[in-house]
């Protein structure tokens, strides 16, 4: 194993209407070494001059920001997907703390994959769609009869997680015995010869079973195909496919529908 | 041993600037269950509207805020003093990383200490007469390139880290061995039988030496004064006096003076 570098991660605001919370966000991301910053839809658009005040230079400093229209297309890139949230939702997700998930989510960083940060809007937070296109949740806990924290608060905590797991990963990297110190197994997760693929593949391969689905008549009531798909989504997500993997399942789809259209 | 309560620390602000910061900090404190607020000389003075604003009903939630002239005065009550830096300082001060002050702190409060967290000014921080009056430093560890963390990020990342290891330090004491759960030298701290003493005790006597030192033409160079009082202080400080051990030290002094006036 040789060493790798542990690559930045994306920090994602799906909605985000305060400019002075993406400013205090990048503040947060420059000072502990987050470059990458993404923005769904901004109720303000962008660039937004608020933003640009409570950033305190963090822009000049070095945090690039692009903007997408939706989740899905600020994923496309992304390997494995946390979001944050306050509190637990009906769809069946693992989660773990904040430290707990900057801790895994570095050990995939730097075995190149591309990992999201996702945060919800400021009120509402993130929608059960939007979290349904995520692998992992992250809770921050908090005093239960004051729990809120906002945009700011929230990418703070994990800027500063995400940093001390990094700097821990990359002295663990420096000791002598590097084959012995990083030892992936401890986090849960094997090594495995074939990379995971990016979001935009998965993505391909749900939309081609629910449209499939669809035309099968599959969802005999309309109401519950949102929620079905969600389920089916968790469910294939816990697998965390290869490319491989995928154009395989892909094979298989295909396989099946010819024999149910045969 | 029983088990005991995790005394909740006092977060103290010394010449806040923005009530947008005393809001912000206060918010954080409710997220992490922490109360006792202080405030030395505010300058936009107390109560203050910007920071009902930011706050978010932190204030009604519970988080109590007193306000002082000095530091020295905030601290009277305080058994040991930790003061948030983002740089080293001249003195000669133990420092630590935010988490592992934090379980240091908490072992401390739940052996009946009143811990002070206290953070600087917005611009110029903490002067080293301030830091003189504190144990302990913390240091935010933050990108080199962008290390400036605004008042409210910094009161956010300390009382995250407090209410982690205090819901740790619970934990432990909950444990069915708790005589071996709770082992207290492992954060190099000796259980002690007689209590630390508060500040103003400490302080008493600082004060009394200095006057003393300066009657007895100690100081030779006036302006060496300052400098040299807070080496000595530094140095007394570590030995974390009790009571009995600072009265034991008062009459030392006495019996010294007499000694020389004799």
């Amino acid at each position: 194993m040789s060493v790798h570098k542990v690559i930045d991660p994306a920090i994602i605001l799906t909605r985000p209407q305060m400019g002075e919370n993406i400013g205090a966000a990048a503040r947060s991301m420059a000072n502990f070494g987050l470059n990458d910053l993404r923005l769904v839809s901004p109720r303000d658009g962008w660039p937004n001059e608020r933003a640009k005040d409570t950033a305190s230079g963090a822009f000049e400093a070095g945090v690039r920001v692009r903007v997408f229209d939706q989740l899905d297309a600020a994923l496309a890139d992304c390997h494995f997907v946390y979001a944050t949230t306050a509190r637990r939702r009906d769809i069946a997700k693992p989660f773990s703390q904040a430290k707990t998930a900057c801790t895994a989510g570095v050990t995939r960083a730097a075995m190149n994959q591309k990992i999201a940060l996702v945060f919800g809007a400021e009120r509402t937070g993130l929608e059960n769609n939007e979290i349904a296109l995520c692998h992992h949740l992250i809770h921050i806990d908090t005093m239960p009869a004051f729990s809120s924290l906002n945009l700011g608060q929230a990418v703070l905590l994990i800027a500063h997680h995400w940093y001390h797991a990094a700097l821990s990963h990359v002295c663990a990297q420096k000791s002598d015995d590097l084959e012995h110190a990083l030892d992936f197994r401890v986090y849960g997760h094997e090594s495995r010869k074939d990379a995971l693929a990016p979001h935009a593949e998965f993505e391909n391969l749900m939309n081609r079973l629910e449209t499939a689905l669809e035309a099968l008549h599959f969802f005999k009531n309309p109401k519950m195909r949102p929620a079905l798909m969600r389920n089916i989504r968790a469910m294939l997500m816990r697998s965390e496919f290869s490319t491989q993997e995928i154009n395989t399942f892909q094979g298989i789809i295909s396989a099946l529908m010819g024999k149910k259209v045969r």
